[in-house]
């Protein structure tokens, strides 16, 4: 394929994606709420019409709150990603630049992700007034448009850089490889900027989730037994402007970094290893190297047509009908994809390629299209299977989540440990999704086959995070609902649709491990070539490979592996410390004034909103060094084996931890969720709901999963992501160095 | 050195071993408890002598359940060995006849083992109403029994395996190299039997006790509030059985495995690997591959006289002195010890050798003594930092623990948060131990230098399992002296022994896991230096070693990291449900006799025993199945390259959480001691004791905290080792089968 026809192809999908998303805002914005707003006179009779009133003020708060701490947070991380472009400057300043880029495109999408969710929450709650059908839309429509801007405009971005440096890098003469993969090289560091804020993102947005949401609940529901988002409680503002700052921009961030990462890890081990044989021996053009992008690019395609049917065609008029439109967005993506993949493979690809190992000589040779397609299959279905696996284990229609509900008949403590074995049991099924995948795809195109094993299982990525960020959005909206005191009908609706959005997020943790697992060991496949094509000097006897029994392979191997461990405590004790402090303010507040409790005072929700936002961008400080700065000493001091160890120690067990803290935290959140909905019989047959000590029992676990499910878990995914992007850009100064140790 | 000069030492020490423990147990016989027993006339007055009755029926109760479980585990588990044993016949009848061996000594110490606390534990209990000094006395010489008992039959044992089958299978010409090979592959089948049986007896003694602990606690603590150890709650003495089945025989169990199978990997690489240089080539003999025996030896008489002077001259006369005098056995063995090694070394080894590969080349040349002096202190003083840091971590006398405890203050979902980051935290520095030591001995010694430093470490192992047993008898005797209603006096002596075993059993699962992880890695080498000289058809491309980007050896990585989830999840799960059982039990016989409650009718202690007994032996069985079917069946169908990378995934994996599980598990319970013991202060300064919200916080963290240090931490230990001994002995069938998958 000519490098252009395909730049083309990926221009308008882009195109296609933002213009869907911009439609979509414009139909979110187009619902104007005003005090006296046409037809709702018969529906909020008389006094009721204030409650209006509240939920645009409390709509206010929350996107004050968010931007507040969004403009902080930003200008924080400015400083350290200032830093490190300056720095990344000595490996060479295209890198500096598509650093910057990366970081600047993550948190631009950051940013747009908030606005319209914290657009599309209290436009949701008002809608559940007239209908659940309406709300269900606006938060989905709220949910698409950060799919489609993020995707598209991240593709987009990516794009233009590989144009520019092409142009100014790659010398047009007949053998370009070098320059081809050095170019690659230099725009790996946009996958970096992107993980590198991401890991801020997720990191500092997760602490702020769950302090605000911890912090609400230890005091709120188990001291002075307020229901979830009352009003009286001084954090729940905090706890709402958390799942934005948390759910939204910080996932979105991390879902950014995948498809970075995955794209330019295709592209420098392509770059590297894909050639076509032809009369005058191997040659490979930048057109030849479009196939993932031209996979993401028809993604958007699809996917826009999906939505389109869940937006105009499907009616979510009853409760039941939630979280099955929702699952059917991934499986008619995943179904609409499957063909189309096969179809660009044979367009994009070489009808007859080769993999080149390290050395120059043919390491796999007679490869078709359909190699490439398969690998693309595998992700996208497997990240399907885990989808589904993960559901099954964290939504309260199964035995699994029902089982741990039962459990709290006799306490919390038995509802603590059937919820831990709950999330290690959880790992089997996506671990061996996970291991089937890898082998076969690098058994099939090495680590070039990894890599478009993540993109396969990203390219339905803008369903995955429309109905990922339709979660918060409609757990927003129920906050909202029950903080404006809007009737009961109206929370029911707000109840399922949040129910509905716990599932789905369950959903997205799920893709969004099972593709930095991937991510992770292609970009340490292209780790492990550039180590190995390096020129270095006669000091370093560079060991064919990395070998388990190599002493400094193994011994990083089990560091690597403790990692997860290490950073899972650090973000855990920032959420317990970040929580406490949230407590002392609450206590405070309801201390002092009494009139909050009783209703006539309105508490201070700006100071448990600054406490979040300060405890959050001080506590993210040692996790997030742990995941930049152990990579760089171990390379800098043990040298590139030290790291070909440390990285897949990282790998393996931190996708065990991250599925298991996910899963464990979501079963947990069901299982309490389960017994508030009256499912729950003791063995007497009596039912018990909230107030019960059964469901005491639940809060504790859901108190417990809180922190596992939206901090410590998804930021592992970081955490392997970004060690192995950063890895990879170093991988030239730890061949350089390894001061203490060499080989 | 000559074999008959090792022998001759190996075997004065092991006499002498089982002479000191002799010793000691019929010190703890002497003493007779009678009704009117001299001289308590006057503490006991009266009425108060009916109790020294209570006493002894309820030590016997104790006894008689835990012989009888003992029973049944026996029964149970021959049937499963016998089958084992038989498919070993295939291997090799030797090897099934040592398997069978291994088994008996590991049956046999578990059950002196048991019989000796049980001795000891109600005698402890009469002892503190005279001194608390007699008290320790009694409660230390019962675990020195069991200690020596162990070390010594069980490397007496093993050395006449070796005499014997070094008789028959030898040859004595001059080239007798791949005799020496064979014959010791065939000893290694002493290690898998001890291992084998540990299996059973660690998760099936496991489940036991916290099936009894955690049912116990969960009505009378948590819905009854009884005491711990109330005579009222009929689970109580099945949760004292657990004491001994569970940390005596089980931990027994364990160590015994460790130290068999760290011996066994230690004799095979060497019989493999290690060569003397002369003029007509290189050679081998047997005497010049006793030193790991030689070690273990002489760390048998160093301990010897490190326990008496806790027996004769130290004098506990004070609470404070306990934990010290305890401590200081490990130090004193440790300083003691590593002159000794250095000596050994010397002594023993060829003054000039070398480690040759499996292709017949040099590895590594120039090898002296002091490589492998270097390799066996580093195995001993990192375990001893390990263990210090393990008592740091786990004793509320430290930060830690008081962190811990003051997070109980905003509820049960705080403890459960900081505890796990607390065990996730305390992977860092044991890690970091164990990855330089086994460095800096591959680094010198190949898996050779590995081995060496797990029996470095194990080598003042009679120290590490007396202290370790002390714990369990203490408990005991808290429990014993509760139920009989001494005085507040005596509880109080028994209570600060049992805290102190409480922080010595943490100290103990340190070891376990440290040396369960060199000895993992030290078998994995064996099984690796086994798949390269395996004379195997040409349709095996043997990779020359195991490269982590080898599409199988990482996809089985990532599986073999998934495993010790799922064993966790599969024994957490088996203790919820066993206490489950037991909770009804313990409701029904409360509910049917309100005479139980009331103080005037004796509770049912034998149906607990019952449940527990069948629940435990019932639940073993699908944890056990997957550790040995999983690496067999991975072996059969993907053949030995996929092996080669499951047990490092295994490996890495499994002993994070190991730690983490049983340092959670030991913070957890000192916390709730901590506030028992009137330490905790809230915010605003009142103490809060038992029956404090506080204290029913800290008791829930400690409840899950059961199944976690005693059952899935520890049993993760034989996960790692029989894994890999399995391996290693069936690397032989795995390279002639491979069905599915080959290289």
């Amino acid at each position: 394929m000519e490098f252009v026809t395909a730049l083309v192809f990926i221009f308008i999908a882009c195109a296609c994606g933002i213009i869907w998303a911009i439609f979509n805002w414009m139909a979110v914005h187009k619902l104007e709420i005003h005090h006296k707003h046409e037809g709702l006179t018969e529906l909020l009779q008389g006094a009721e019409q204030e409650k209006i009133e509240t939920l645009l003020e409390i709509g206010e708060h929350i996107q004050d709150g968010a931007q507040a701490f969004l403009k902080e947070e930003y200008s924080d991380c400015s400083v350290f990603l200032a830093v490190m472009a300056v720095l990344l400057i000595f490996i060479s300043p295209w890198s500096s630049l598509a650093f910057v880029l990366g970081a600047a495109t993550s948190m631009l999408c950051g940013y747009l992700g908030m606005a319209i969710a914290t657009a599309a929450n209290f436009r949701t709650a008002f809608s559940a007034i007239t209908s659940l059908a309406n709300a269900f839309q606006m938060a989905y429509r709220g949910g698409c448009v950060m799919g489609f801007l993020l995707v598209s405009i991240s593709l987009s971005i990516l794009s233009l850089v590989i144009i520019i440096y092409n142009a100014v890098i790659v010398k047009s003469d007949d053998n370009n490889y070098e320059d081809l993969v050095r170019m690659f090289d230099y725009v790996a560091a946009y996958g970096l900027g992107g993980s590198t804020f991401a890991l801020f993102g997720r990191v500092g947005g997760g602490i702020y989730t769950k302090a605000a949401d911890v912090g609400a609940d230890l005091v709120g529901k188990v001291e002075k037994n307020l229901p979830e988002d009352s009003p009286k409680n001084p954090a729940t503002i905090a706890d709402n402007v958390g799942d934005n700052v948390g759910d939204i921009a910080g996932m979105g961030a991390d879902l950014f970094g995948s498809f970075a990462e995955s794209t330019c890890a295709a592209l420098v081990v392509s770059s590297t290893q894909l050639r076509v044989p032809s009369e005058s021996g191997y040659s490979i053009e930048i057109g030849q190297l479009m196939y993932p992008l031209m996979v993401s690019a028809f993604g958007i395609g699809i996917c826009i047509l999906v939505s389109a049917y869940a937006v105009y065609i499907s009616k979510v008029n009853h409760i039941n009908k939630i979280e099955s439109t929702l699952k059917l967005q991934l499986l008619l993506s995943t179904i609409a994809l499957s063909p189309i993949i096969i179809g660009i493979a044979y367009w994009a690809l070489p009808a007859d390629f080769v993999m080149i190992a390290a050395d120059g000589s043919v390491q796999l040779a007679d490869l078709k299209p359909y190699h490439a397609f398969i690998c693309s299959l595998l992700g996208l279905w497997s990240g399907l299977l885990i989808g589904y696996f993960t559901e099954y284990m964290t939504s309260h229609s199964y035995t699994p989540v029902r089982e741990v509900a039962k459990s709290c008949g006799t306490g919390a403590a038995t509802n603590i440990i059937y919820g831990l074995a709950l999330g290690y049991l959880s790992t089997i099924v996506p671990i061996i999704a996970i291991a089937v995948t890898a082998l076969l795809s690098m058994k099939m195109l090495s680590f070039y086959g990894v890599a478009l094993a993540a993109l396969g299982m990203l390219s339905n990525l803008t369903i995955g995070l429309a109905i990922d960020a339709y979660g918060p959005i409609s757990d927003n909206a129920g906050g909202i609902a029950e903080m404006s005191e809007l009737g009961e009908n109206v929370r029911e609706s707000t109840d399922a649709l949040d129910a509905a959005g716990n599932t789905t997020a369950a959903i997205g943790k799920g893709f969004a491990i099972g593709s930095a697992a991937l991510v992770s060991l292609s970009l340490y496949g292209g780790y492990l070539t550039r180590i190995q094509t390096y020129k270095v000097g006669d000091e370093f006897p560079f060991a064919e490979g990395a070998k388990i029994d190599d002493p400094i392979i193994f011994a990083m191997l089990l560091i690597g592996a403790m990692l997860p461990y290490a950073f899972s405590a650090f973000t855990m004790k920032s959420v317990g410390k970040a929580a406490l402090q949230m407590v002392e303010e609450v206590r405070r507040q309801l201390h002092e004034h009494p009139g909050i409790y009783a209703g006539t005072e309105e508490p201070d929700f700006r100071a448990c909103i600054a406490i979040s936002t300060k405890a959050s961008l001080k506590e993210m400080i040692p996790p997030g060094l742990l995941v930049i700065v152990t990579p760089t000493a171990v390379g800098l001091f043990f040298g590139p084996q030290a790291v070909a160890g440390l990285l897949p120690g990282a790998l393996v067990s931190g996708v065990q931890m991250a599925i298991s803290a996910s899963n464990t935290g979501g079963a947990w959140d069901n299982a309490k969720k389960y017994i508030e909905a009256g499912f729950y019989r003791n063995d007497a047959g009596e039912v018990k709901k909230k107030g019960s000590d059964e469901h005491k029992a639940a809060v504790i676990g859901d108190t417990v999963g809180d922190p596992l499910k939206d901090t410590s878990g998804p930021s592992l995914n970081i955490l392997i992501k970004l060690m192995a992007i950063l890895s990879l850009v170093l991988a030239g100064a730890f061949c350089k160095t390894g001061w203490l140790y060499k080989g």
